[in-house]
């Protein structure tokens, strides 16, 4: 089951980057949810390439498919399989490369792991293309913390070293909406536009963080001492290809500040408590305690890159250099930017299912 | 089952920080292990309080004692239990602030999440005391994994500030046995006892970073997607309390950097695959890719401090003032290093059944 | 995860009766074991209707075909991604009975448990059809068992009060190759047929018992306490619908035996350990003993009959009458034999991988 | 995670017979269930031997405790530890009967999977003592179910060939409390009586049928497809040693039976949906259909008998005899009695929690 993830709200990828599709099955989900394919492309449209300065200029047109688990509109509560085609591909050139790992790739570890019968095309399993499944399945997460007043979002915080300034949710949420990097700051997305752009002319590629926050959650949210809400999260958002580190509230900065710096001091708020900071990023003890969620990711530089690499060839074991054709993203992060949403959408459904907060006949 | 980690090599946490004891449950250890209290007690005396600058005077003689699961001093192949008994409690104090949520602890959302029930003496199943029951475990999971040659090793990098010098692994091994801080660097480890005592003067606490490694893992373990090498060790890693971020390799430098100067190049080494360099931190693609695998742990500052701290009493509404009396590690980062140990080594241990690399039953 | 089962080798179900198709993705089958689409579809083949006496004369033209997890005619160690898709439905006819449950079907309780929002055409997740699923997950299971001699054989030992003869595990492989109802005993297949005919003249259907024999399987396969080797079968088999109980080895009557009469005698056979008799059905203590594993099967009559029934429109909370149109299937006992036995290959795989006896990597 | 069993209400066994312990951990018990030594105690003593005609003479003073947990006399929400400490143990007898597995025990298996590692005395962990942890697991199971008024109930149905007259659930549930069997019917109860004496003066064992029931469980509980309420109780039952077979409602009779004799006509019943007949045992498609819940266990007769028999040595594979020493239970039907009814009642209670009935925090 190592392609599952969730207990309640469970989801099951499959699928290679150039096999017949991409799909999902998402287990779990109570009956009664208003979904059309609509609502599913709709969130699958926003990791399309093509549409940011940042992604390759080949287009992928790829159209939701429900194939099982909701009728007449709505989902039956058997499991749902979503999936999307893969049409227009261009694979010959892979039997060339097959036996050249691509520096920062999975191919040599899974050439080991699979002795070989993996499908190599276009990275087969490891291709970021898998992720299409986790943000379908996260568009019917989404609509299920919605129900509940949970709302998810994801923004590129940095790329390329230029970083976004501070600004609160109600800004971000505004900024985002057009912004063609996922960034709410858009005097820092020229600069990244300029960074990207330069090392495009480079043949390089270049990293940045994805900041994602859940505003809603109430307090107690989280199966501790191991199934904690932060332990869940950073399991679900290491199986996005490309995540290096992540870190809660102000994450690796605690490790520099004292005590008396970042612990947030109790407050009423509305009659209700609340915390005066946010250092905790909303989580202690594994357990949500009722402030905005902040999870940041590490993304690194899109390691397929056309300047010329260095390799080995995995079955000669004979030094080797690789060129990778065809088109690449400079940065993968504007397009990531849903897939982490997604990721925290459905982390977040199964524990509003494990918490009872989620009614298991939507009515 | 949200106390119990692992698949094959499973284990399951129970007890509480001022109940009567702290325990572990080990499930799926192969037959045949020879394994003594004395192996395990000599593990946990790493963790042990009154031994560093760092930590409170306060000494907890903790003593292991095997319950269940090793008999004739072998592993039977049954459920292990491992418990430590708590003796010398004096828990009167809790009462008192029993509704006071301690700035940066769990108080809060566990009284939420339980309603008030949980055993809130000394944090009860939120204390870091609970951890002693990972040190058990790993005590097993590393003699399984140096049969199969892969060596875990965990040591301090940061401490307010104060960062360790890079060294070799072999340098890193034989500084790290007599220093009192569990970090390599006797220099640093001169200052960052001085950035203790301030902090401890100032009754205030520190926090820092601890680098883990292994080395050993052949090429191939790990079990995308979700069950990824990196997934499941930050899942693990996420159950120790004070952990607000991780990272693989370089981490969230690889945001800042471009895929040319991080893509690690492939190279043959004594007539192997290799890399010359391990930005990777030893994964790709959630699995293992031959090189060391690295992983950096951010731990905030001991949330416990003497310095006055505003709360809310959370039963009235009200806002109060909390004043923790009692000794408080000033940083709990040299404490945690076999503990960070533990996790990686009873994370690997799973991985190993589930590639096959150990046997069922040790001959 | 409820549509799940397994641990290292694991099928996810999903597809409804008169969906767009029926499917399974089975997660963690090793890589390199060769199979093709004839080798699934001959074991689909054996669950078709039409082609004994006691099934409808309707013929599913059911095609397996492989979406995902298969490359060049070899498993590559990624999911497993296998459909078949319902063609020719005439669903029309539910509407009118939607809300009228079929006595012995699960329609009521789906209901409830689903709001009404589940798929009711056809049965929709509980319509027998979705056990297509668990026969082409099996064609897999079955060829790994090959690989390391395990043979899984079920066979039909009685329908409507009929019952076979006892006879040897070699007679029985020959015999049942033939045979219409998938039954050893040529002479009570007669007599089988000819109540199968009575009861389709007078609308009714008929239950019967299935036997299922694993040979070859070592001593010490099993995983007590819970995730025994008869506990396992047992969850499993129970997910084909019309299973109302099983027992192993003599099962019920060891009831109303002595201890004497049915512990089994160890013994030595060709040097090795064995026992006189088989009254155990080869699992001791959740373990197989090494003798052939045997478990007996209850099959309910066909829940589906076209004789006037009383039931009660579920909506209205009103008495009402319902008289099932369509053909069905007198018996559907000669048609579960395949799933069955295939049921009992998918979790002994799971056992094989866990005991080590099936590498990662087929070669 | 083999000794683990339940998703949301979940059980650890450990310990062994011959141990310091017999032991469980129940991970996902709600907070703020009262609870006391004592309940548990109730429901653990009548698991005891010598309290009826078919049990041994030696008395086990089995004590309860709790180690974790429950904190001032209520569920914490965290783990909770029972165990009963083992005394007086003679398991000197055991070494020379270490290679002789004794006919219809564990023994052979076990020495083959734990490579002769196991804790041999008494049957180690393949002892019908681990039971006693299930006994007050289900203590708190059934606490738990009758706060949602689903009561659970079992009783000896039969013992060597003697089977008890039908009746309705009041009249059992009257009539066991004082039965010494825990069977409802006097009159069968002393020719049990008989029958059992009689296997006594011959050295031999006799086994027996228990039926167990659950009232008021509402209609949809259950977890189709694999996690069905029929599977994860069979799984659950499995794990009693001793038995061998398992069915609901008329199980293997319905193989005798037509579709129109077995099917439950739906009738109105108290303006509710019912059925005029139970011959499903309250289960269709998975699911409750809000009739009682029946499934009937078969038990072997012990096999431990004073009669010589014959066996193997399994360390020098040589002929032998074994005459096993000590008292044994003639029948160990009546103490499984309880054992069934806390399987039965942790397995419910799972499903229970899966379904929303019971609230996380008991107020």
């Amino acid at each position: 089951m190592s392609n599952s993830f969730g207990k309640l709200f469970s989801i099951t990828s499959f699928g290679e980057s150039h096999g017949n599709l991409i799909g999902v099955i998402i287990d779990g989900c109570p009956a009664g949810l208003a979904i059309t394919e609509k609502d599913i492309q709709k969130e699958l449209d926003k990791r399309k390439s093509g549409d940011n300065p940042a992604s390759t200029t080949r287009r992928e047109e790829d159209k939701a498919e429900v194939l099982a688990g909701i009728f007449n509109g709505y989902t039956t509560g058997a499991p749902i399989c979503l999936v999307i085609w893969n049409t227009d591909i261009a694979s010959s050139d892979y039997t060339k490369t097959r036996f050249l790992p691509r520096p920062g790739h999975a191919d040599y570890p899974s050439y080991i792991k699979y002795g070989g019968f993996g499908d190599y095309r276009g990275g087969g399993r490891f291709s970021g293309r898998i992720t299409a499944g986790f943000v379908m399945a996260g568009a019917i997460a989404r609509k299920l913390l919605k129900l509940i007043r949970i709302e998810v979002m994801a923004y590129t915080v940095e790329i390329g070293g230029v970083v976004a300034r501070d600004m609160g949710f109600d800004e971000i949420r505004h900024n985002i909406i057009s912004n063609p990097l996922g960034c709410a700051d858009d005097e820092a997305t020229r600069r990244m536009i300029t960074v990207i752009e330069e090392a495009n002319k480079q043949n390089d590629s270049l990293g940045g963080i994805i900041e994602a926050v859940a505003i809603g959650l109430p307090a107690g949210i989280g199966e501790p001492v191991f199934d904690s809400l932060d332990a869940e999260l950073a399991k679900g958002l290491f199986a996005i290809p490309a995540v290096k580190g992540l870190e809660f509230g102000i994450g690796f900065e605690a490790a520099r500040k004292k005590g008396s710096d970042i612990n947030d001091p109790f407050i009423i708020e509305n009659d209700k408590m609340a915390t005066s900071s946010n250092n905790a990023g909303g989580v202690l003890g594994g357990m949500s305690n009722g402030m905005p969620l902040i999870v940041r990711v590490a993304i690194k530089p899109t390691a397929s890159i056309a300047k010329k690499q260095r390799t080995v060839n995995m079955k000669e074991i004979k030094n080797a250099r690789i060129e990778l054709k065809g088109r690449h993203d400079v940065c993968i992060v504007p397009r990531a930017v849903v897939i982490v949403e997604s990721v925290m959408a459905i982390t977040l459904c199964d524990f509003a299912l494990k918490a009872g907060l989620i009614p298991r006949i939507i009515k």
